[in-house]
């Protein structure tokens, strides 16, 4: 029997608290390029494991560092002038059973790809310097997600995993508006790069969003074409906000403008890591894609990290997973967060313990909804290698 | 007049909470390492520019990336077979008036400094190669803390800072046993290394504290010698935790070891950036030297960036201090979480808002205690260039 | 007037020398490819320069480092299993008169280019990593390479250039040997790569011509068809020399092979920089592209140095050339030795001495040709910048 | 039968050649500072092999890159402003029979007390940054030289070296002055830095010698003391020559020099590399420790090979070692010059020909000399392994 604990939570739902903080670090922010990175890389990693040796062996890719190039950029087109570089640190199983196999040249070509797609303005290999710093890893490998079927690895350290559900409006206005921003947006849009970052501060019922947009150069003739630009994301930005929310909704961007000093918010590739800006692995959103410092975070670095093994990336995926199953499959609950803690020498579907926190809603006691919370709770983690196989396959996102 | 608001906390104090998480990174983890040498580097090149020019110069060397090496511990000494490789990113003013400033090679002497101190077992320029890559950063200076005394700066970034007293029993332990292991108990037991990593865990009365603690090989000669080093840790933290906590406490050392494998946590530096651990800066320890779980953190991380201008580290670590002054000289306060968002345009010592949500003592109303908060929270604000100076002088640790 | 002497070559004609050894290193050898990239890199600085300030700017970037990968080679196509690492090396004007020069990029894309037209099977970014440290220069620029015009720069440094006329029939083999596999064979013969490295040795009048020839494994499909493609360029070998000597030749290719032990020479990229074999700039060809130790040789790198006012250089290849014209203008020489040593202060059109040393064929006497070598040789001092715009536009081969 | 042939130089003397140029880049010039370390790396791994396992292993440490850093010298003391960055680039066996190797450690190790002793002036980690790469050879490895004595291992390239004996008066003096100004001359002139070369040209016989000295600022007080320092070189140099000449010579030093404007040849560190020199492995001084244009030279990189099992190392060394023994031992030689040719698959101590070519004196016939020198010559092959033992304990210089 797994020990799983209904509780009532202790705080009013997010929702219902008095202020609000909620950021999100858009795919073109320094430290979520290098998050994206990470976790390209590591996909490509256990897709290349299992290819060649029929499961994933050790590694882990969490570590990749950006330092900021230099630019100037200008109206109809500026340059890179010195590149950007970046690192990608980590750990991998280079021999197996007499196979060498190209970690490092598969690492390469993941980063390269996945930049390719994300930040399509920056030339890979004149404006960014991929290198790449793969070691071996400790001896004690576990390999456990294979082609033989997956078997549930065991606990080897202490790790915490937290999660929520549902969003909260300004929750999900901030990470729906950089997801369409970065979507169908700049499909039609190429002036607006990938560098999106948005802060939403609620206080009451008053929603105030910041965007902060990078503009791409070649797609702006001049300074009306960049006040006009972002008017434009002003108002889809604004217009997105009502489809989540009947409150108050501000929205500004690029605020830090300075028109009359020709102070704006320009690139020449779409990413502020063209000029100044440093990244790195972890320190932007929490595996939900947002930061939210109203909730309990984990500070662990989901991207990169081993999918099959590491507690810490599969139990912030997993109890993030479970509480959005847990709300929408059941009636009442107005706030959810999951806990889970690792018991070390235990299989990691078998926590010390999952520790479900939850506010009902008016007219709904804990009571009426523990049984089926349970059920739905027992069932997820007795799936716990699902987080690995859609994580490896791309379908989880952790950052 | 400041926009400072006294309210009740939306939930219980943490010391009652059912559940409480609370862990520590010791100063020789490598993601301390990272922050450490991005804090002794900032601190460095402050120092630096007020020798040279009078006041702090626009910097920020926050992403320190450490690439783990690979060793061969044994008892009685085994080696380093290959090093770490920690290269300093950042950005910082290079040339002011004419002058030319030394920042690389300043940054690589306090860099080396500090690992010296730190990890004295580490051999800096054969165990561990220290590298810079310090762009210029971006032109638009702020010359704010300077000789002629310090003006307050302007927010120029919506930013959070967010602090809390007192400290829960569980927090303390976990604090005060890694800093007297790192600091008395290493100075007479020689074989315990600077990485101690500390996790603690509470339900309900009952306290476990797990200890990691990396053993230095050319101090312990056999398996017996090992076994009883862990025990005298053992013992140390449980006699502290007393100190500390009329609770039930378990203290565990080294739970991963297997002895009959002959797998413990033996090192020949002191730190499992020896063999394996990567690390980067702001992937550890908040701004008050602890990860919990149980409360709002910050993402920001704190080491590294610029004390002058920096509004993320100046209000995570006002924050702090400002919870702490007010419960040590205010009566009543069973929990205080204090929180400060920036206002962009306005002075750093004006904020949008500062929020203190407390948790009062049985028998204590807020209204009883909200005057004497305000004034004191008042007089922190205004006195908020204090922070750059303790910084900068080094009284203030940033993780 | 400048100081021309002609006299007697104290030696037989090396073509007369009872033994004589010559080599070149082929395009796809480790140390052509960072010469290669090296002179590359400085044709696109000079037009950068040129396109963005008129003239050409201080820099010199005859420093590229290349540090062997590592691949599995296997018939029908192996792969490169650890990036090769190549760090460009030197000293560029980054800022002038207010303007920022994109240096670093621009040597980037040269790298770029040149490789992919050189070493097409050769991924650029994932089997090999392109890396920039580009310094700036010492501040005391010259400038003299202009829109308006060559201006002769002074000598700054006391430098020394050799060059020889006409070519040896062993020479001659080596050179065009290698030209031709690199050129017309290549294209018509894919599995040859372009690592092409022959050496050359007569003892009297037989002469044997040894081939390490990189086969690319994806167009060979097996033993026989490698044991083929090393016989075909053996004969084509051996066909060529014919056209450059009536001489006995023996030609050898891949002699290092063992094919009993499979160990041959297959690679997957077609140059052994993937697997172990590290290069760097000046290591190889001397500026007429060959090594001779039979002829005195300048140990100077020619390639990547500032073809403006880089004496060096400049006397090197103006050396070659003064050589091959008179001997091409001036019947009756059987050999040519030229010398050219500069002399600080003055302009390098006025050399301290220009020293032309020849062997006359039988019958002429030296004074029969020295007015007319005086004089021609008077002419190309005087049109000395024209070796720099040559370099420039990519007309000379500095390897 | 080895096949050893005298024969005599088709050429006059060295000596008694009407022009003759002579260059020595002293020990803090940055070519020599990669040579030095290069083989100061060579031999710590030959030792390290040796301790370990009882043999050398593979190895090839022969392409270490600097890259310059910048500086501000000054009367009485300036300082480093970035750090010059030294990559120690090659192959070494890693492990061997179940034991690893801290062949990288190893590497960093030997560079920094070797870089200590060389450029006492120059703090290793703060004003250079020592990097290392070594990459595993490729898998055949051949170890010949271990604990139960020298096999003489076989040839396995086609390989060429040249030596000459004896020096001619210019030189020996370039290679005498720069041995005394960077030994008994800068113990009692600390202002004199280790960056000192030498360029030597005789013309008839008028001996021109430029010295290029690195003077050190700390030990420098002003313009008047520079000057002076410079002049005590000059006298040092000039009283020097007088011990190997009769002939007219004129010493100048630092004559770039331009005292007005205050652009004299000052530094911090004692070596140009602190300032925009950038420099590596065989692009300077010969295996003899000269620049000889006037005589065939090799273009192999002599330092950082092994000493065991590389041919061209092995042979360059051996030439000169034959040569001045025999110069030495038989009267009558006013030249010589022997070169060394490589048969593959054949033991180095049979090469395919060993050529020794000589200009005797006055009076002496080839045939009186013949029989001695064959003997002489035959010895020294016959005890080739010699060589490697003297590397290895580095009795023998390589540049």
């Amino acid at each position: 029997m797994r020990n799983i604990q209904v509780s009532e939570l202790d705080r009013r739902a997010v929702e219902d608290q008095g202020v609000e903080i909620v950021e999100r670090k858009g795919l073109g922010h320094p430290d979520s390029i290098s998050d994206g990175i990470a976790e390209a890389v590591s996909r490509a990693l256990s897709q290349l494991y299992i290819d060649r040796v029929g499961k994933v062996l050790h590694y882990n890719t969490d570590e990749t560092q950006l330092a900021a190039g230099s630019a100037s950029p200008a109206f109809g087109g500026g340059e890179v002038l010195e590149p950007i570089y970046l690192l990608i640190v980590g750990r991998a199983t280079k021999k197996y059973e007499g196979q060498t196999l190209p970690v490092e040249r598969t690492a390469l070509e993941a980063a390269r790809t996945y930049l390719n797609e994300t930040v399509p303005e920056l030339d890979v290999g004149t404006e960014i310097v991929l290198d790449v710093k793969l070691g071996e890893g400790s001896g004690d490998l576990q390999e456990v997600f294979g082609e033989d079927g997956a078997q549930v690895p065991m606990a080897n350290d202490t790790s915490f995993g937290v999660g929520h559900a549902p969003r909260t409006e300004t929750e999900r206005i901030v990470l729906e508006a950089e997801r369409a921003l970065n979507g169908s947006y700049a499909d039609s849009h190429p002036e607006l790069g990938p560098d999106v970052k948005i802060m939403g501060k609620r206080e009451g019922d008053v929603i105030d969003i910041t965007v902060a947009a990078a503009m791409i150069d070649s797609y702006v003739a001049d300074m009306d074409d960049y006040v006009a630009a972002v008017e434009r994301v002003e108002e889809f930005v604004t217009d997105l906000s009502h489809d989540y929310t009947d409150r108050e909704v501000h929205v500004q961007v690029n605020t830090a403008d300075d028109l009359e000093e020709g102070s704006i918010y320009l690139t020449t590739t779409g990413t502020s890591a063209e000029q100044g800006d440093d990244g790195s692995v972890g320190r932007g959103n929490r595996a939900n894609g947002l930061i939210t410092p109203n909730r309990p975070m984990s500070m662990e670095a989901t991207s990169g990290k081993n999918p099959v093994n590491h507690i810490g990336k599969i139990y912030n995926l997993l109890s993030t997973d479970i509480a959005e199953s847990v709300v929408e499959e059941v009636d009442g609950i107005r706030d959810l967060q999951v806990r889970l803690l690792s018991q070390i020498g235990r299989p990691i579907d078998e926590p010390h313990v999952a520790d479900a926190q939850v506010v009902t809603e008016e007219g709904v006691a804990v009571a009426d909804v523990e049984a089926e919370m349970v059920e739905l709770i027992d069932e997820r983690l007795a799936n716990v290698t699902d987080i690995t196989r859609r994580v490896i396959e791309g379908e989880l996102s952790t950052f």
